[in-house]
């Protein structure tokens, strides 16, 4: 074992492939249904909103999918990233473990959102598209597809979360640099942003409203404006393999491999991007590996939720996708990982969680701070909120495995960095983060509300 | 030459030496001078502020000097840095030139400042020293050192100008979340402090101020305190050459050597640490290499200065230095790259430029941005506004090759990010972006202010 620290492969080793788990699932992940007469939808209906080269993704049972050269020379700009190993913080834990982490960071707009944003928008610039329109919570997602954008000279707006919106600032400038137009939900300019500002209470807006949104104008548009979806769709966890396909070249070429695979999980997209690369040995058996979701006990999705077909905007724009949800109605408080904040969780990611492939972990929020700051102060990197459940997850393993004197090879997705979200630090030092817990009666009234489908 | 993008050297070729260019330079860097007596200060003078072992530093001949390995271990946090073929940047150019950047932005505060931060904690440490102070214009010092002394076990405390303190408040949180201690200056904690606030203009601080109260805490502390500088001072130079000395070796890896090297000038950190490993070349004859420090306009020491013995704080509590100045009692226009704002220049530079060794170019603040801007929609990265000032002066240069044909390779130092600059960018989409120039006849009452002596 070397004593190096960082591990960064050569731009020339930047996968030329995306691996696709459907078929290596255990069974076939649920088909969307339409919730007027519960049948799949045709891959046809989904034209008005994504290019079929993402459709044809979506549903692909091909192992494997070739990484344009048009989106690698993208990928260039950032990737591969590096794999760390977290020497500091092992040393300060005293733990036997060997503690690797992939910095995602490192990626211009700060998070792994542009691996897929980057693919998004050249098949869509592919097809013909002009413009994208989507939604942002805090943020990431809605920067990540600006600076797609910017390199696939396509217009992008992005509504945006209210809230985020006027009490988060840098992020929309950040997004107006690379080009694109932000607005913030709910706004006048759509049917269903008009019928959600008639009620106060929702003018500070949500994710679900902004994604409804968004997709009204993408499908009135007569074809021209296509919408893009960060995370929970299955052609998005396939862009996020990058993620973990480069953790397992690197850790291979040091004769490693992870005991225990950690991601915090919002809608998906970076639990599956490090996660699936090593879960085809999981499904076969020839591996025993540990694969652990991280949420928060705000909004725990996969601990708490009923797996089940649901919807997944609070327009009911979208067709029902078999998830694990905390109800459509449900809006979780506003802790600080704002990507977290997600009633439901990709399909893939549910069925994997069904057959017992994975052990999601729901966490509180001063625990996950705790981890932050001290991943701060050994680590150097300041993490996003997000993030900072993985590194809290990694932590209880490294200390557990401090009990029982275990080596083991733990390896976590640092999936953004928190210079954006220092103002949750500022709260978490004056004492005033709040620690919400998901009512558990709440499943009640989510099971209640459930289309009657599938 | 190789189609890679991002060049990173392992953790184990982190250089072991840094370069010293005392020895090399025409002439020796003339020495401080004590304002009472215009004599030479003697080294042990300093002991108050400073340790021995980087007074040594300070005064050394010597060409190299081992990096120790407690300092290498820190720098394994984010050195090596990458070397960045900035090839985007060049198609939109359609220059003929090969551009190059050293991304300093990597470090976990956003900045190159840690290399010397780690530096000065260690030697601190080594000393018995139990807490640093200083202070910081836009945060980035301020954070490396919290950073450093992290670390290093140390406490570390922080005078932050006042204006920065209330607009910025994301850098001071960062400090925090390292550890670090935060106050606005002028605060009425010192001497000077008190006597500032007298005058209720003096209430936003200024670099000057800030750094009279640090040093007065510092040596009135009866030797537990010491401080701490960031830039200007000949081993805080040193330590930064590790940037040069990385972008050297992986440019003879590719068998280059840049015809032109760029840095943004405030003090003069970031503009030697990348400029020296390449200057003995140029003393000794062997190469022609351009040498570019860029500056704004606002503030152009270098371009428009005089060279002469000046005092390098409001307060008078330092020594004179041999430097450019715009005369002590300048107050730079608010430009949004603050850590451009100083009325001098480090001593070696200073000597380098005297001798004709480099060119100073001043910018205007709309260049640098709209240089910043097409760095951000190109390369991704968008850039501290110092760094846009190098960006801006490479992309000049890469114009002309343009014009000419001429393959030139430049390489110039991203010395930053502007994750924590991001009102800037507001202003500027706004148009409300200033466009100052230092009014020349300015210079006539810094030539009279100048103390008598040297």
């Amino acid at each position: 074992m070397t004593d190096d620290r960082i591990f960064q492969l050569p731009t020339r080793e930047i996968p030329k492939k995306w691996l696709n788990i459907q078929p290596s699932l255990p069974e076939p992940v649920p088909p969307m249904l339409s919730p007027a007469d519960g049948k799949p939808v045709p891959l046809e209906a989904f034209l008005t909103l994504f290019p079929m080269g993402l459709l044809e993704q979506e549903v692909s049972q091909q192992r494997e999918i070739s990484i344009p050269d048009e989106v690698l020379k993208v990928y260039s700009l950032f990737r591969p990233t590096p794999l760390i190993r977290a020497k500091f913080l092992e040393e300060v834990l005293g733990t036997p473990a060997m503690i690797f982490f992939k910095n995602e960071s490192v990626a211009p707009t700060g998070s792994h959102k542009p691996n897929t944003a980057i693919a998004q928008a050249y098949y869509n610039k592919k097809e013909g598209v002009k413009k994208l329109v989507t939604e942002t919570g805090a943020g990431q997602w809605g920067s990540a597809l600006a600076l797609a954008g910017a390199h696939f000279d396509l217009d992008i707006n992005v509504f945006m979360v209210r809230a985020s919106y006027e009490q988060k600032p840098y992020r929309k400038i950040m997004m107006e640099t690379y080009g694109a137009k932000v607005q913030p939900s709910p706004s006048k300019d759509t049917q269903i942003g008009k019928k959600m500002l008639e009620d106060k209470r929702n003018y500070p807006g949500s994710l679900g409203i902004a994604i409804s949104e968004a997709v009204e104008v993408a499908a009135t548009s007569g074809g021209t404006v296509k919408y893009a979806l960060g995370s929970v769709l299955n052609h998005v966890l396939m862009h996020q393999t990058v993620i973990g396909l480069e953790a397992r070249a690197v850790l291979e070429d040091l004769g490693l491999y992870p005991d225990v695979v950690i991601a915090c999980h919002g809608g998906g997209s970076n639990f599956g991007g490090i996660a699936i690369p090593f879960m085809e040995d999981k499904i076969s058996g020839k591996r025993n590996t540990e694969f652990v979701a991280s949420e928060p006990l705000a909004c725990p999705s996969l601990s708490k939720g009923i797996y089940a077909y649901d919807f997944g905007d609070s327009g009911k724009l979208i067709p029902l996708a078999k998830m694990y949800t905390l109800g459509h109605g449900f809006i979780p408080p506003s802790v600080h990982a704002g990507g977290l904040r997600y009633h439901g969780a990709a399909p893939i990611v549910s069925l994997l969680n069904s057959k017992g492939l994975i052990r999601a972990e729901a966490l509180r929020q001063k625990e996950t701070f705790e981890a932050a700051v001290l991943f701060a102060r050994t680590e150097g990197i300041i993490p996003a909120p997000e993030s900072a459940h993985a590194i809290a997850s990694a932590i209880r393993v490294a200390k557990k495995c401090k009990e029982t004197g275990e080596k083991k090879v733990i390896l976590f997705n640092l999936s953004g960095h928190g210079h954006f979200d220092m103002q949750a630090y500022e709260q978490y030092f004056a004492g005033k983060l709040e620690d919400y817990e998901y009512p558990e009666k709440e499943i009640l009234k989510a099971e209640k509300d459930l289309p009657k489908v599938g």
